[in-house]
């Protein structure tokens, strides 16, 4: 018999599914929702139960929306010609703090034979889609600069060549206040072969 | 206006208020939450409502049970004149894997006049009252080894003295598979002070 009563374990139990959360933070986190007063296990209980309710994708550039249409893919301010490829809706949100005037494309992941995500998995038809309809000048690939990313790059770039006059992909290099001398040869090698005039 | 719908927003919100969860974490909880075929947001909503239900303290020990009084407080097998003080729920379960015959009693927490925590806000009252009753032979005081524990077992030992033949304190010194290379020399001067002969 087990000491915990039935709800404290099956709430431990249902952190630990979660990313990077194992049985002793699960456990510390249960026990802070049972004490404290500032979080409230009702309040974050109601706001899953309702996480899902009324998400949708948006019908053009599957941005998660509670409308059909995302308010993005609706503006007139945007450039619909130049679409960026991200691999998750949070992409969104950090290259919208850069200003950047196009629109968007999700992909909600990127090709991972070893995790069972294929070309079908993905959000990579609609986005074919968009491109057979005409109009797009450029499509940013914004997949992460890693293997499934840049693998995700490539076939995109197969299936969109002959739609898009401009296919591009994010610059590789040093980010901004690295120190040189801890980054790795793969990123100095990018920093070198990209490099710009002064 | 937002990007995210807002029981997105909301969701993230709440899991910011947990403790080591950050605004990047909450967002990827959130998300996984979204996606994920094995953790479900109505999973863990539902076992976070239903947490607070019918919880209650024993009345004895102040244990988390669904009972008057905890199946440790209750079983005739345990030493009931061997109280181990503790902090917090979780450290029963740590003890009771230890192996201890005794019984417990949780403060729910520890001095710490910074946070709001005096002698009113623990359960210190209810273990006095148990010490009075008589029949208590040792009272094993375990609270952590820091600032705020050493205070509480001092306040402790003042209230309790004259009722409990025994008042005792965790031995401190070296855990099992450390450096002594690493230790820190408050540990080290508790090893030494605290050696026991061969």
């Amino acid at each position: 018999m087990s000491l915990l009563p039935p709800q404290i374990q099956k709430t431990i139990e249902e952190f630990t599914k979660l990313p990077g959360i194992g049985p002793k933070s699960a456990e510390r986190l249960t026990f802070h929702l049972l004490r404290s007063s500032k979080a409230s296990p009702e309040g974050l209980g109601k706001a899953l139960i309702e996480l899902k309710s009324d998400i949708r994708y948006c019908n053009v550039c599957q941005m998660v929306t509670l409308l059909e249409r995302c308010s993005i893919c609706e503006s007139a301010a945007r450039d619909q010609g130049t679409i960026l490829v991200v691999e998750n809706p949070l992409e969104v949100i950090a290259f919208e703090k850069t200003g950047f005037k196009g629109v968007y494309h999700v992909l909600h992941g990127v090709l991972s034979p070893i995790d069972g995500m294929g070309p079908e998995q993905l959000k990579l038809k609609e986005l074919v889609i968009r491109a057979k309809k005409g109009g797009v000048t450029e499509v940013i690939i914004a997949t992460n600069p890693d293997v499934e990313g840049e693998a995700t790059a490539n076939y995109l770039r197969m299936q969109l060549k002959e739609y898009v006059p401009s296919i591009t992909r994010l610059a590789h290099g040093l980010p901004m206040g690295a120190d040189i001398e801890f980054a790795d040869q793969v990123t100095l090698r990018e920093a070198l072969s990209g490099r710009r005039s002064l």
